[in-house]
């Protein structure tokens, strides 16, 4: 379960980031972690558990975060249980402005920090105001209910997904990431209808969800992401219906979100951007000035 | 546009089957149109004009239609735009209770057919009561507006789908055929997010959609039919945004359904299969009656 939240202070926001984030070019979605994180006073508390190299790995986001400005990445490399109950480990993670998890196999990331005292210790910084991000694996994991494995396509029935328990940052969503590149929203589809409870949300790559204190979520990044709400379905057979064989859902709910839309987790109601700023003011030329008879060849379509 | 119906008679039912139906062992979804032809007296206009195969294509339903117990199978093997408008080609289709279009390119079926007398009559025809069917490229085309050619995955932006016009004798639902065999729901997605008037009908290989007289939809077979009703999409940019970069579309809604489910294409309301019977009666065993208090030990779950 996520902390209890104290009364004058807002949750620190969940980012979960579909995996394959841009680390060499415009690094748009790893520069909005380092900008949450602090700006130039980042302390970024990287946490590699989930890979199988994750010392290569953190070099990499240690590089890059260095690159974008972030005073300090403090790598968390817990190899074992033990480790993610060392006194010198929880003071490292505590002076973190913000806690990064890289992507690998979320089964193995869970296996070793489930119930351990970093993520008491990271269920109490969220709940205090500290950002808490994930990307592909670590993306999945911050969940309560954390997608263990799934099949590709748009199929709904029994075989496309197991769930099991996560990180329990949030228990309000169910994150699958590399969501369009895998064709994944056959299994996102079938975990909602599963449990209506809990809104799916699929992440393209280099995109990210953010989870904010108030539970609106908005989209950063070059792809989309898909909200799926059960909210209103109105019958599955997903739970008879055996194997492979196709499941029927009625009345799902679909948001494509794309950079400047929101969704929001309490109304589950999702929100179009704002209306872009007005055109620019004309540009007079040939000494013409608007009238209103000519003004419209003044305003660019926009 | 769809044929006027008169008063006193209800549109035959158009049947759309996602593809690769069954012509081997059970052949369900063909059974259907055998029955939907009359059984015994079906008399089936099948229309190869889709294949570049189709003296093979046309050898295969024959005989498939004639194990399934149809009394005729007339093929309408037209090649050109001057065959389709022949009085012996006419009155040869009119002599059918039940008009099948195989599969092949959508585009090549409505080139040859678009606006001749041949479809004036399908039109005629089916607003009298005489059912329509197509499989693959020939359930693409029965609609009034068809989806030409479009790319597989689950991303909505311009270049997922080109639509062009079918053969219109159905205005209310766009198809899309092997739908979940080849990823197809965001082309579907993005032809509903372009003109959300139109609900979109996606469908499985060996299923059929059924949209009868009354504008209720069913299903058919293996598989499952995927309705995405835009009627509720409150905000979308597809229109706006370039190229293959991804666009937005808020507020559709999902019905995945299997055999037994039905859509309302009036009311947009999805509803599930009736409950299925009561358990069976209780068996007596080892001398027991059901009494109030063992009864549910009698009652088997079903």
């Amino acid at each position: 379960m996520p902390a209890i939240v104290p009364a004058d202070v807002t949750r620190g926001t969940i980012v979960a980031i579909g995996g394959g984030e841009d680390k060499l070019k415009e690094k748009h979605v790893l520069q909005k972690i380092v900008q949450l994180a602090g700006g130039p006073k980042a302390r970024i508390g990287l946490i590699p558990t989930a890979s199988s190299v994750a010392k290569d790995i953190s070099a990499v986001y240690t590089r890059v975060f260095k690159e974008l400005g972030a005073a300090e990445t403090i790598v968390l490399d817990i190899a074992s249980r033990g480790e993610a109950a060392e006194p010198r480990m929880l003071a490292d993670l505590e002076r973190a402005t913000l806690v990064f998890f890289t992507g690998g196999d979320q089964l193995r990331l869970v296996a070793m920090l489930g119930g351990t005292p970093v993520v008491q210790s990271l269920r109490r910084m969220n709940a205090s105001g500290v950002p808490i991000a994930g990307t592909s694996a670590g993306a999945g994991a911050v969940c309560q209910h954390m997608i263990a494995r799934g099949r590709s396509g748009q199929m709904v029935n029994q075989r496309m997904v197991s769930l099991a328990p996560g990180l329990g940052l949030t228990n309000r969503i169910v994150v699958d990431q590399h969501f369009s590149q895998r064709h994944r929203v056959g299994r996102l589809f079938t975990a909602v209808a599963l449990n209506p409870f809990l809104v799916g949300v699929g992440i393209d790559e280099d995109t990210a969800a953010l989870l904010d204190g108030t539970n609106q979520l908005s989209v950063w990044g070059a792809g989309s992401v898909t909200v799926i709400d059960g909210g209103k379905l109105s019958y599955s057979d997903v739970p008879e219906i055996q194997g492979r064989a196709p499941a029927a859902a009625l009345g799902l709910q679909v948001h494509v979100l794309t950079q400047g839309c929101t969704f929001d987790l309490v109304e589950r109601t999702a929100s179009a951007p704002p209306p872009r700023k007005a055109a620019p003011a004309p540009v007079v030329e040939h000494g013409l000035l608007p009238t209103p008879s000519n003004v419209a060849s003044f305003i660019k379509p926009h």
